[in-house]
């Protein structure tokens, strides 16, 4: 039997997760657990280069993105969930990279560029931003990653790490770095209740898994439909309503899908019946998902990441000391222990 | 009784030391050791930062640094020897502090702007190079130094750590990190052989505590004394000749040297004679130093830096579980240890 791949995946702990995560990263990873060794990674230092003002929402966001795990039915005996503070070997990893990597090669990572532009930093940007690529690779190697997964944007990320693993490689005459490759997960992009963008917590256009059900009922009546359909006679568009993309993506009868289409194009479905359809679906899949949130208690989110953490930290250890032996500065190595 | 203050003092281990260091800083913390809580770290990271592509140097360097601190006196029962890379508290402490400093005030910092315009380095100097300073901060802090021994160079780079101790304290509310101040050594500075600089391993125009006699020897009547002192009689200058600099640095009677000088001036005194003079003085001086190195094993030395590490190691694990309680993210505290 060949041994499972290494697949790290995992988020920045910076809000609740929704449906747009649900439909997307959640679901493939309950699948791949059980294809892959899969390490999820929560993010946390990574979120307090941005929110290093209100580290308390930082953990707080943490313990609730572990509970969504849980509750979408990620297994914590088969998946290991960590915690990114928790693991030293990352800080130490990401100071010796961070000999490896020019000033000028980060400026070029065009995800630095990017936030970098949005955010207006400038020249005014911490260094623990500009170096986030250094950090990734070293989140990304710390447990042998061979596969991460994610979307087309993490691929500069996994180049900048994999020309860090090249360059130590070579330098100290190695092989203890191995390279990794992007695992893209189909993804479906969930655009926000609005219709103008994804579904994402900034802009207040999404449903979260932790929603109540009058939260999440709201949310649907207040879905854009079509601006131009007006009475329940009238013909409506299906393209670019919104409720019609929730149903694409979380309805599994699709021939009642089809006629609900069907119907509204010719005239004669108000968007009330269309959204209470929708409203009904929501509830009853993300029942099951609130009340499992429910009975986890602190205690045990708190357990969970503490043993994801200890089997993770372990991996990182050896990894961590191949790397100090292949620099050479494993000073007491031979002496004692 | 009061506490002695901790005083961080420290090499970049780059080469061996020579006299220049002698005269200088390593006098002083033989003292200070006695009057002060005397941390001495061998900066192994940092000297990395330069030298990443030869660690084996960098290594062998920290040993034979440690040797000549041993070899002139300093005892590792009172003053406290640890190396960088053995406390893995530092590189935690360094990525907090990463979010805490702009990259434009790191550019502005005087030693790297220094550097980078040295060594040509323009933007393909490494990262970890242009946050030598951040890096500096967590040496400083990890061991809750008051004190910071060196010259004025030096004064850039507590301004830098006392600005992150700020911004962290206030930030986090918290005074678990304590501001530092220089402790101005009285360092005279040596001038090299050749008379041009300071005496430095770089410049090849130093004297090494590990010279053997007959390099000592050579190195002394290379020294350049008056270009015009031509024949024994003829009056010979006493200012910038580097055979008085070395007599006025290291012999004690100092009514000889002044004999010696105006008979110089007057002619008489053949520049043999008084290389013939300061050799013996150096020799003698030198012979116990070397002959001490001689003795100590390589494994005693190791010994040594194991214990201080393992203090040291200590004292950094407590503040960076301060530094980790203040920002509150300290999971698995309340837990389980």
């Amino acid at each position: 039997m060949e041994a499972r791949k290494l697949i790290l995946t995992g988020d920045r702990p910076t809000g609740n997760l929704h449906l747009g995560h649900y439909i997307g990263v959640l679901k493939s990873r309950v699948e791949q657990q059980y294809t892959h060794n899969q390490y999820i990674l929560v993010a946390d230092v990574q979120a307090l280069t941005d929110y290093y003002e209100t580290p308390q929402r930082v953990v707080e966001n943490s313990l609730e993105v572990v509970k969504d795990y849980l509750a979408v039915g990620i297994d914590p005996q088969i998946s290991t969930i960590l915690i990114q503070s928790q693991i030293p070997a990352i800080a130490e990893l990401t100071i010796y990279y961070m000999n490896l990597v020019s000033v000028s090669r980060l400026e070029r990572n065009p995800t630095v560029k990017n936030e970098i532009a949005q955010k207006g930093l400038g020249k005014t940007l911490p260094i623990g931003f500009l170096n986030y690529p250094v950090s990734q690779a070293a989140d990304i190697t710390a447990f042998g990653g061979e596969l991460v997964s994610g979307g087309e944007d993490q691929i500069p990320m996994i180049e900048q790490t994999n020309e860090i693993v090249r360059k130590f490689n070579r330098m100290y005459n190695t092989n203890c770095l191995k390279e990794a490759s992007i695992y893209l997960s189909k993804v479906p992009r969930l655009v926000g209740i609005d219709g103008k963008a994804k579904a994402s917590k900034s802009l207040n256009n999404a449903i979260f898994l932790s929603d109540p059900p009058e939260v999440i009922k709201e949310k649907v009546f207040a879905m854009f439909t079509d601006a131009n359909h007006l009475k329940v006679s009238d013909p409506g568009m299906v393209d670019g309503n919104v409720v019609f993309t929730y149903l694409d993506a979380f309805c599994e009868d699709k021939d009642e899908i089809d006629s609900l289409k069907l119907k509204y194009q010719k005239g004669g479905l108000g968007d009330a019946t269309l959204k209470s359809l929708l409203n009904d679906l929501l509830q009853n899949m993300l029942q099951p998902i609130r009340e499992k949130r429910r009975l986890l208690s602190r205690e045990y989110i708190l357990d969970v990441c503490y043993d994801g953490t200890s089997r993770a930290r372990k991996v990182s250890e050896v990894i961590l000391n191949d790397v100090r032996n292949a620099i050479g500065i494993n000073f007491f190595n031979k002496v004692k222990k």
